[in-house]
């Protein structure tokens, strides 16, 4: 009998070409693009996304899943082909109408936002938002209907592209610890650093000084420059495949610490997708596992390696060295000024301790607002609620540092959130496996030494791809399931003992 | 009756989007990629290609053109159609067992080429040539046989690909010319020069400072950064689409002048592409007409703009400006500099009265082999000989620096030497009207003043795009077709009379 799983991992690798097409442009389109070149890309982006979706959905790819042999004996195979009808199920529910109405009516939403934000503009924020939401519910209803056994409820199916593997009933379990727990630890953070006075950081930081400052963080931390490349954008990012990981980030001459910390969080993504098991290139099988491990490296380069205290004190010359400008600062002021703790309105700008909120928030609602538990007139006093229970203070009628901050609604992805929150606590919960095997590990990144981190994540996380489900990693890795007590204890022990 | 002619221009626009993909994922390739990127860059655009090639020569197209009505009486749409079937007529008339095995023997060759022409090594080269040529022929042979009545030979077919419409007949005719009357030129120019001593421009020149220095040279040639981008590469190229010009240059430190005068040539050939008919976006009619024409417009801002006293005058004090190690130099000694003439070995080192020689070589010998009058081995003598007789050098079993020196060859790429030299006469064809109908121009340049340039390219070629031939160009807008004498009263005028 003819071997019915090659063709599919040949149509499989063609797509992931046209992908590679899109992921570039799109790069390019943040980085390089000059202004007046936004139609002609917008059009042919458009192209290349109607050409993937069109072979993703074609009946010779339906026809290829269903011939091939379920019950083969290969576990790799068994995995291979579990990731492939996924992806195609996922695209092949949806109407390609209903997926072009979402597209227009997010991009319509999210380009007036941008505006409509800067005016507060509530009602008309929610004139666009309305036909956003419409279509969403309407995607989620379209997915759930398909799946109804998978699923709990039409909003996990959303989620599901993005937490893959983590239902929302799991992830309300764990929101609900850190509700319950969190307050009184914040509490005692608040308490702890009223005593001291935040150091000062800000001076002045040329931006050439600080992208070498930056390349020499991401040497520290194992990025290879033959295989990427470190640029600037409005908004962090990192994106590419495998030997071309681009990761960018935003300068601020006053400020050097920001960039930094955001260099070595998209960093930790691009180690991921580099690390990815190079045998399944091109396979679904071979992707990421999903958006809470991906932002679990990302946190772990950024608060578990740079933000500690022997990392600090090992990098510190280097900064020294690029930046003139900080020669009185030592890695003990960096280290307070930068884990300097404080209840705000802006989640983008929020410590570790009090970002789970923001979280917590926009979960409770999206998940209800796509559940069609509450309506988008509810949104405005659900948030202002929420922030006051959860950290004290109010919204009011200030929209855009409201529920209108973000971005992620506009365009429709719900679903997203909860991954930020599920991916610190996975990050302290990978760190405190890493240090209990490595008991010297203070002083391993005192000497600059990471190695042994970056193979333990390898191993155990990197490698893996997709081939076994997200909770199944975090079992085989650190023994348990994402659980908030290694997060709690994390910052009892670096807010409250001032450890690392 | 059914309108058969929107399908088309639907068909055509799609294609082009994903032509626009294949160009900005080859300058990526050029000037952004690292370099452990190439393996996933390369399949991704040999994918993109064959999805190209495959639309493009695909029955559905072949019908829509078959039925498209041939007897409108609208012009425009006639030169529309005219277009699309040649572009559809060369791709459908080649197999794609041919095309990919010229793909794969100019890879090889090119590749092993870098080394290979480092070490001289002719009888290396020759092996994987010899495929290439082997390839090339059979292409002609094919493009021959579907058109015999369209070409005068098989080297015809590969000339229309670059110098469409200008045969190789009339193009002998103009290089003959040349060959008649520029010995006598080149060797007053070369007496007159022995009186006088090369300025030294060497010196000490920042790469940031020329940078800054070539991209107010862009702004000053009429270049808009909303709409395009100026980068580093290994050899300098310009690509992009309406909106998104890019072009690159290189830069040694010890000399400026050659960066410069490689900027303003890259942005002859980005303002061609701007100012092509916006309203044939994405259709063949839309495109530039020829290579003779494309080589024109960027030998005309280096050589016919830049390279002028007034001009000099005009931007010398941004020079002096961005460089300050210029301070000394004035600019009839930068003039001086750059005018100099000296027969050489090498093509892209050539200065305006000697290039040509360069060319017809390339022709002679290409067009001869391809007809199957000579064999590869008869290369290095013929080259050596003609060297001998047009520039008085002798190459010898210096292969590197003689017949082993360019890329073009290498993979394949014959009829693109002649658009050279055409183009440097078409260049001095037009301006000669541009300066008919501008007396002042001299004084226009030394004020900076190059709209009235601009305006006539736009008119009289831009905005032409494809829709009409080539020599139609050249006779709606100077009243004949491509003349040598143009270029010779031109080398005469700066060489000898010592104008401009």
């Amino acid at each position: 009998m003819a071997d019915r799983y090659q063709p599919l991992v040949r149509y499989f690798q063609k797509l992931s070409r046209i992908e590679h097409a899109i992921t570039f442009l799109q790069w390019d389109h943040m980085v390089m693009m000059p202004p007046r070149g936004s139609e002609a890309r917008s059009k042919a982006l458009a192209e290349l996304s109607a050409t993937y979706h069109r072979r993703l959905v074609s009946d010779e790819l339906g026809e290829l899943l269903q011939e091939v042999e379920d019950k083969t004996d290969n576990p790799e195979r068994i995995a291979s082909i579990r990731e492939m009808k996924k992806v195609y199920s996922r695209a092949v529910c949806l109407s390609s109408d209903l997926v072009e109405a979402k597209t227009i009516a997010g991009a319509r939403c999210e380009y007036q936002w941008r505006q409509q934000r800067n005016d507060n503009d509530w009602d008309g924020f929610a004139g666009n938002f309305r036909e956003v939401v419409k279509l969403c519910r309407e995607e989620a209803q379209a997915r759930f209907a398909r799946n109804p056994d998978n699923f709990a409820t039409p909003y996990d199916t959303l989620l599901d592209l993005h937490c893959t593997g983590d239902d929302s009933g799991f992830i309300q379990a764990v929101f609900t610890r850190l509700k319950r727990d969190l307050p009184g630890i914040l509490e005692q953070v608040l308490e702890r650093q009223r005593e001291t006075k935040r150091p000062n950081l800000a001076g002045e930081y040329p931006v050439a000084q600080q992208q070498q400052l930056n390349k020499n963080l991401m040497l520290s931390l194992g990025f290879d420059f033959e295989s990427g490349r470190l640029d600037v954008s409005a908004h962090p990012f990192s994106t590419g495949c495998r030997g071309d990981q681009r990761i960018t980030t935003r300068y601020r001459e006053n400020d050097f610490f920001d960039s930094l910390l955001a260099t070595a969080h998209e960093t930790g993504h691009a180690s991921y997708e580099n690390g990815l098991p190079r045998q399944y290139d091109g396979l679904p099988v071979g992707g990421a596992r999903n958006l809470c491990l991906h932002e679990s490296q990302s946190l772990l380069f950024e608060k578990q390696l740079l933000l500690t205290r022997p990392f600090l004190e090992f990098f510190l010359p280097v900064i020294h060295r690029c930046l003139p400008a900080t020669s009185h600062l030592s890695a003990e002021t960096l280290w307070l000024g930068a884990t300097r703790v404080a209840p705000s309105l802006i989640r983008v700008e929020a410590d570790e301790a009090t970002y789970p909120f923001h979280v917590i928030i926009r979960f409770e609602i999206e998940r209800d607002l796509i559940n069609q538990q509450i309506e988008i007139d509810d949104i405005p006093e659900l948030w202002d609620e929420k922030m006051r229970r959860y950290l004290g203070i109010s919204t009011g009628s200030n929209f855009k540092d409201g529920c209108m901050q973000d971005m992620h609604w506009t365009d429709g992805s719900f679903g997203y959130f909860p991954s930020y929150t599920m991916g610190a606590i996975n990050s302290a919960q990978f760190s405190a496996a890493i240090r209990l095997a490595h008991p010297d590990w203070q002083e391993q990144l005192a000497g600059g030494n990471l190695d042994f981190i970056r193979r333990w994540l390898l191993e155990n996380i990197w490698s893996v791809g997709s081939t076994i489900e997200s909770q199944e990693i975090l079992q085989k890795a650190t023994g348990q399931k994402t659980n908030p007590d290694f997060f709690l204890d994390h910052l009892k022990t670096r807010y409250l003992d001032c450890g690392y």
